[in-house]
């Protein structure tokens, strides 16, 4: 039986966690610290990272939450925020696990296609005069998850105005920002109108996602009841692993972690284009990513994603691409590349190229 | 102006936590498990650290679940399991977060009131005859916080039985369990009826709080819903944390630590019984603990606590005695006495009298 390649979950590979700075940052943190980082502590997160955070993004420390994962923080968002029938406007397709979050807070969910890896910007204008407003607009916009692209600069500033004229905020979530392999970023929402906009980012795919350490940064009005609930959830987040990813970035490990990131990835984004290119033609589309951790592949309409999810004989896992959208989705496959080698990558899109074609005639 | 002793959180004290060996438990998970204990890992916790605690209370792994302390897997419980006006029967005094979490699920709470550290079975038993018959019934069994009191071998008994014939589960929640000073302990709930219990407990009061680990053992046909909930909500816990804990454990340091803890905390306690007994004797009630962090102290009814709060001026912080009841409580003092030295305490229970001597005269 063939190795089974797996183009599933988006996590960085074992090989990319910096083992030996994060032991020697451990250490310094408890020698240094150990009254503060083995003690509970304030429900906001690490007060040296939650500044190192505030000057970071130009924000007020006030602003900025710390907790185990960023998507902890947005379920204590809804949970102090959301109340029920509040609409929220997602990109289609988006992070399956926001979803989930979103539809337990029994939100109102309205999808907006992505076309070519942008929004319809005229259909968010159509749909804003027509109401209701909603009360969030929850976008990935730097290497989407699970598609890939990129917003524009265009569609930045417009949603960001249209936020301020509807009385609207943009939940901007930002994990893959930093991780760009080529061409050049475009500013984010929040540095276009930090006004409009709840941001989300952590330290998962940087450093570890193992320490378990996202971060928020929020008006402050909503900033306070999200910490007290909070606070009245878990206590506090875990201080030592906050401290040790404080450390890492001071020692400038954070900058040699990226460098080596940017090295390990950039390879595995081209070879998986590359073997896009050469294999796939004809059976879908996709964006071409130039960062981040996925490929988006709408398959063409003939093609059903749902044949080919058993390809486990076919040396292959996928996952199930209904999950990223609100409804429909069974054309569409994620491809994370990251954890992936090389030789694995152009060895799994031949799989799946076959399945396709077997499947197909 | 005086340095203020503070009698007000639960927490322990800096020198109490293992600073040396936690490095070198990182060191070791680190390099021989970074694969792992870095990466996303499974809702329901690091899998060796619950075959551990499996082992250790002679359950089923699948009932395990750990999380970022045992709050977080409560607030979890509730949300999987407590629907709006289920009941729930709780101590008086009791935790006064689990009383904000049960508040925020909006569970109905019924309080019954500790004589001398004592559920009242019979009161308990003509609720339960009357009805309605309540979900749960939450117990902090050894060195109730914020008690201090043991609950005694028959009303453990007594308390199962009717909990199997009126088909209610009791929250056994039991982090002082193991910090025992003086005296034998009684078996747990747990261990007398595991059939009717949900088990809470946590390394924060053993190892370090700031490491959140904590952990729950529940029957499983909850236990599932709530790790699905849990992976929803923060996809895993830190397996780093989790993994150090168990090379700490398995490594014989936790047995050495405990230890240490015992010698350091058992002067403390006697201090403040001593220091109680010789100024506070006429002025309120209270339990001797054993073990655990707290003294309860229950004022006599014509000194009221809201007089004593503000006591900064006399160098003393404490606590509002009224976090702990559903209604009342405005003559308790909850006195956490691990944190503060032997000459802290006894200094400390000096002001206290002096203040309520000012105050009552």
């Amino acid at each position: 039986m063939k190795n089974i390649i797996a183009f599933t979950r988006g996590v960085p590979p074992a090989e990319s966690f910096p083992n030996e700075e994060l032991i020697e940052c451990t250490r310094q943190v408890i020698n240094e610290h150990s009254a503060q980082v083995l003690q509970y502590g304030t429900a906001a997160g690490y007060e040296p990272l939650r500044e190192y955070i505030a000057r970071q993004y130009s924000v007020d420390i006030e602003q900025v939450v710390i907790g185990q994962g960023s998507l902890q923080l947005l379920d204590l968002l809804c949970r102090v925020s959301l109340t029920e029938e509040d609409l929220v406007f997602v990109e289609q397709p988006t992070y399956d696990r926001t979803l989930t979050i979103f539809k337990r807070a029994k939100a109102e969910l309205r999808g907006f296609r992505l076309i070519a890896g942008q929004i319809n910007i005229e259909e968010v204008k159509a749909s804003l005069e027509k109401g209701p407003t909603p009360k969030y607009f929850y976008v990935i916009s730097d290497f989407q998850n699970p598609n890939g692209s990129v917003m524009g600069i265009e569609q930045r500033k417009v949603l960001t105005s249209l936020a301020r004229q509807y009385g609207f905020l943009i939940i901007e979530d930002s994990p893959y920002r930093r991780l760009r392999y080529e061409g050049i970023s475009v500013p984010s929402l929040l540095e276009i109108s930090p006004d409009v906009v709840i941001y989300m980012s952590s330290f998962s795919k940087l450093v570890s996602p193992g320490l378990r350490i996202g971060y928020m940064i929020l008006p402050k009005n909503i900033a306070k009841p999200l910490i007290q609930y909070a606070e009245d959830t878990y206590v506090c987040p875990s201080f030592l692993n906050q401290a040790v990813v404080l450390e890492f970035i001071e020692g400038g490990m954070l900058e040699k972690q990226l460098n080596h990131l940017l090295h390990l990835y950039r390879p595995r984004l081209r070879a998986i284009l590359s073997a896009m290119d050469s294999r796939l033609n004809g059976f879908g589309e996709w964006v071409k990513p130039q960062g981040g951790f996925y490929v988006g592949l709408t398959l063409n309409n003939s093609i059903n994603m749902l044949k080919l999810k058993d390809t486990v004989l076919s040396g292959l896992a996928l996952s199930d691409g209904r999950g990223f959208f609100l409804s429909g989705g069974s054309h569409f496959i994620r491809l994370p590349f990251c954890a992936l080698t090389e030789g694995e990558i152009t060895m799994g899109i031949e799989r799946l190229a076959d399945v396709i074609t077997a499947s197909w005639k």
